[in-house]
């Protein structure tokens, strides 16, 4: 860590790093912005969400899973899920993680398209899914028609430098051995990650059992998606071998803690899993089950679960996680040699959080600061690629002035569907 | 929950709680506080902490407990405890709980006194223990002279309305059976709660085996301890027939979820104990193992934890840990019938959370929200027996005026302790 540092900002990338000093001399004609009570860190990388899900968030909580979904969010994804619906919500989305120091998004959703554009618009940077699921929906027939879809966008946004793209076939039990297969081809033709629900719940290892007599990580293992650009998400339920076949392959997973805790799917082997050297990355899950898109919270959460589950107070201690939600999230998304730490030549996507107030004091250990006692809240200025989009704790951005009036008209019809 | 009431408050008392209408027309010339966007809880009670740790926030993280405890927080608390330590930790741990909407705490640490003076000065409604351990240190030579100590304390103190007491038998491992004998009988005729470190770790049950013959709580129970009055804090590590027992008897439990991570304690069962019908009750424990002195984020991560452990997403729902962290707390402590919840009679310890921001939106169910997104920083007013402590997230007590000062100068001496 350094103290009385300065970075030089031009045209959106990090052109230097140098004593504050240096810089005042170095760079004299630049604009100045002072943060003397603050820390500067990687902007957050949020490596797994489902963006346009903050508008069900608490609409349906402490349910158990298959009641949660049968009875609650399908009906109302059904019912409401459209371009609108996904634009407003990915734009509420937004606001919330760039306000909490959240400066990139790896999204998997419906209407992909609507998404972009609600990120483009905030000025955020984003990963989009190119969505796979066998079942129909208003956004695509069938997996053919997703992977069309998705790969369309591709093609229309392939220049957009605050975008890029993730295969995402979504999970071993909604999607078929042909639809992974064509996946995989893809990955390695296009070079793209791969971003799947992988090994969430006891439930979803014993079906795949049952119906394909392997667990989901060696039925992907045999269709060829086990690599680098592998983003296995939850992996909560891994035996050694799977832990090693991870790490052999270079493989990413990004660790929800909120989400599995709140799903009751059981708590992942985060220390192993780091032990064995998998790159590990953070995600919010969607706000339905969280409710919080908030990493400064996943990483607090994850270094507090990481010792209990391991009974060792130093697994996962503060830098670790600092990492997962910042380089670790680059590089799942195939990113970080642009984004994820602060280094010259890398974009300028930068989170300073101010250590001040009775809570953040005293201060011994700023890492321990920041993961332990620091909140979303001490966020007070936010870069993407340069702009700042979050000054003194407010959004800068014009697209979000009418957002209140977006999800107040969502609020009421999806809480008179759910009967609140 | 109510909507459109207000709580008419006189002298520090509620006189009643009713719809705003009505209130408007019933207490015409009493001053009015409009909160529009609020949701009005009963004060957070944080039914265990250290308060004067907060000096030792984040001092020494990510370390097994042994050395945590033997190299760095040991060495820090006999080299610097004093009442003036005391005096100024236990101030700024108020001044994060009272702005994070707790507005009463038990505590138990050293110099009780200093810890009640800095309470008192706050504006803050306390619980102090009367603590008891067999080593000495710089406040009482042996357990003879903690308890005489800590009686004399309640004897000079016993007319302070905000001020109450606990017997705090440190744990099992540093109290022996002629001190917990004499605790026991000064809690039947005092009748005063017993607050006490129990079953928080596997090596204390086991050491507790093998010195005594017995688990703890059986130990405790042959000295006559297991009662109404018993606050067993952490009770992490319980058997089916503990469990049952604590039931039987009306203990409470207080449940420090955030600590017991950090500390890779282990994971409470605390379904199992909500549904056998012990009381149960939120802590933060101290801010040198949490480190946030914040019942917001304990409330989410029990109410999280819960259902993981469970293997059960309906375990803890956003009530139960609402109600843990305020009537549970207050029935703890021997002051349900005082505080705890919002009816006329009891004294006005009151929080105000905005609903506001992106982060909280949209929202379907207030207890949700309050829960699972929001956060203390969502607090904005605060009232202690009807005085306004908190008003838009300010401070509203001079005593924390030169605070900063304070806390900054313990910050060098023990930062040059640690080697930071």
């Amino acid at each position: 860590m350094l103290t009385e540092h300065a970075v030089a900002v031009r045209e959106g990338k990090i052109e230097a790093l140098l004593p504050s000093a240096a810089a005042a001399a170095r760079f004299a004609d630049y604009e100045r912005i002072a943060l003397a009570e603050h820390v500067l860190i990687p902007g957050l990388v949020n490596a797994h969400t489902h963006a346009a899900m903050t508008l069900m968030r608490g609409l349906a909580d402490d349910l158990p899973l298959m009641r949660w979904l049968e009875e609650h969010i399908w009906p109302a994804e059904k019912r409401h899920v459209s371009p609108q619906f996904v634009h407003d919500g990915t734009l509420l989305a937004c606001a919330e993680m760039l306000r909490g120091g959240i400066t990139c998004f790896n999204d998997m959703y419906f209407f992909p398209d609507a998404a972009l554009r609600a990120a483009l618009a905030a000025g955020m940077r984003s990963a989009h899914g190119i969505i796979v699921f066998e079942f129909p929906s208003a956004y695509a027939a069938d997996a053919a028609d997703y992977l069309r879809k998705g790969l369309e966008l591709r093609d229309r946004y392939g220049d957009e430098s605050l975008a890029s793209f993730c295969l995402a076939p979504h999970a071993p039990y909604t999607v078929s051995d042909a639809s992974f297969r064509q996946v995989a081809m893809l990955a390695a033709e296009l070079d793209l990650p791969v971003h799947v629900h992988l090994h969430e719940t006891e439930h979803e290892v014993e079906r795949s059992r049952q119906e394909f007599g392997v667990r989901p990580l060696e039925r992907l293992r045999a269709l060829n998606l086990v690599s680098p650009n592998l983003i296995a998400v939850h992996a909560v339920h891994l035996n050694e071998e799977e832990i090693a076949l991870l790490a052999r392959h270079g493989c990413s997973v990004v660790h929800c803690p909120s989400s599995n805790l709140k799903l009751a799917s059981g708590l992942a082997p985060i220390a192993k899993l780091a032990q064995a050297g998998v790159n590990i990355a953070l995600g919010t899950d969607g706000a339905a089950s969280n409710n919080r898109l908030d990493l400064f919270q996943e990483m607090r959460t994850a270094a507090l679960l990481a010792k209990a589950v391991a009974t060792d107070a130093q697994a996962m201690p503060a830098q670790a996680a600092l990492h997962a939600a910042t380089l670790g999230g680059a590089r799942a998304l195939g990113l970080d040699e642009r984004i994820g730490s602060i280094v010259a030549g890398k974009s300028a996507d930068l989170t300073a959080v101010a250590l001040r107030g009775p809570e953040l004091a005293p201060c011994y250990d700023v890492l321990s600061t920041l993961v332990y006692s620091a909140g979303r809240e001490h966020v007070t200025h936010v870069w993407v690629a340069g702009e700042l989009r979050v000054r003194d704790g407010e959004l800068q951005n014009p697209a979000f002035a009418r957002l209140d009036t977006r999800w107040a008209l969502w609020q009421n019809s999806l809480g008179a569907l759910a009967g609140h």
